[in-house]
């Protein structure tokens, strides 16, 4: 699996993959706390507001909510957790400023330069459970040079159904083969592998905070496992 | 309808808006036929090629055929051309290559730099019956910098069918009065109109070669109406 020349495409992840949630979600909230004079853990806000997106996704998945965007299922978590961190005052347009932080979350260091890279020879695309609002507020917001934008929202289903891959790989006119996903969680790659696309394991060290112990995949799980998106746009020679 | 402060997203139409389809088809034409020895009329096929689609858009929008994306029915159409230009000889690698042409195709002179300036702005976005991977392909060969591209692909109807505004709308998460629809042609803007978008008419009057003649739609019908994008950032102050 060490042949890459037939790749044509990249989709990536990106909550965790391309972004550090939580640095800016604690900012965003220890920012609305001073404003509020509310003291709390704003990194502990951060991991309960994605906390709760894993469960919110799955009763989707599983049909027992209908089809929803991330931007609504963020709302529906962060009602849950405004009393908790003492900000059960703020206004209607301060909640809904508050739960667009995740369309103003910024990249890791490493990103932008390797993106550039890879663009030089892949088509780069977003493939996030993230909604298209959200995606292309954030690609703006960060400058984040996508060839195109896409997301589980285009098949009303959530990674890591296969629906959302198969989509994204027609949508891109390709076969699965000729598309690699990146992705810094073994549940996702492997759903992507499932359906038969290449995969590439990013080993972010720092996602969940630096008391974080995360089990690398195994050496042949995927086809490519690297530390950033330098790596990666060496691992693939450009 | 002076008052644009509210809008946030303009969606594009492509071809004839963006790019200049005429000249690009026939220079590809023009070059194949010099590798094959042929001479024909290559601005005459370029017109042939694209006079097909609007009738083949219509066999998909009222049902005679089922769903299928632009590269098929470009594909159809220059299958029935090739004989007329004397391009029956081509390989199937050949043909391929030729149906892609539309994936290469070069934007108007003032449209990069207009599109820079609206992007400081507003979200910029393709809203194309082009399908995701020609636009993709075609905005990474052209750098055309989109933040994000739709496509009637992902309501599976052509336009001016209301599903493809409905569904831009919706997808950039806001409401259609918040959105102008920037097209080459009345058909279009009237289809986003009825839906509740803003519109700009942009007068390309050589869409269609030096022999064009094209009626401008009435001052009232469409919210602007100019000439190139730059005149349009500077009627959006950008």
């Amino acid at each position: 699996m060490n042949n890459f020349a037939d790749i044509e495409a990249l989709t990536f992840d990106v909550f965790g993959t391309v972004v550090d949630w939580r640095k800016c979600i604690a900012r965003e909230g220890r920012r609305i706390g001073e404003e509020k004079g509310v003291d709390s853990d704003w990194e502990k806000f951060a991991d309960d507001w994605r906390g709760g997106y894993e469960p919110a996704m799955n009763r989707v998945r599983n049909g027992e909510l209908p089809w929803a965007p991330i931007d609504s299922l963020h709302r529906m978590i962060l009602d849950e957790l405004l009393d908790k961190y003492g900000l059960c005052d703020l206004t209607e347009e301060e909640k809904s400023f508050l739960n667009k932080a995740w369309h103003r979350l910024k990249p890791w260091d490493d990103v932008l330069e390797g993106l550039e890279r890879l663009r030089s020879g892949f088509i780069v695309a977003a493939l996030s459970n993230g909604n298209i609002a959200l995606l292309t507020n954030m690609a703006k917001h960060s400058n984040i040079p996508w060839d195109c934008i896409l997301s589980a929202e285009l098949s009303k289903h959530y990674k890591p159904d296969p629906e959302v891959y198969i989509t994204a790989t027609e949508l891109l006119g390709l076969t699965p083969e000729k598309v690699m996903m990146v992705a810094a969680h073994p549940h996702d790659l492997n759903g992507a592998k499932a359906i038969g696309m290449r995969t590439a394991f990013v080993h972010r060290s720092l996602e969940f905070g630096i008391d974080q112990t995360v089990d690398l995949p195994p050496k042949n799980q995927f086809d490519l496992l690297v530390s950033n998106f330098i790596e990666l746009a060496e691992a693939l020679a450009y």
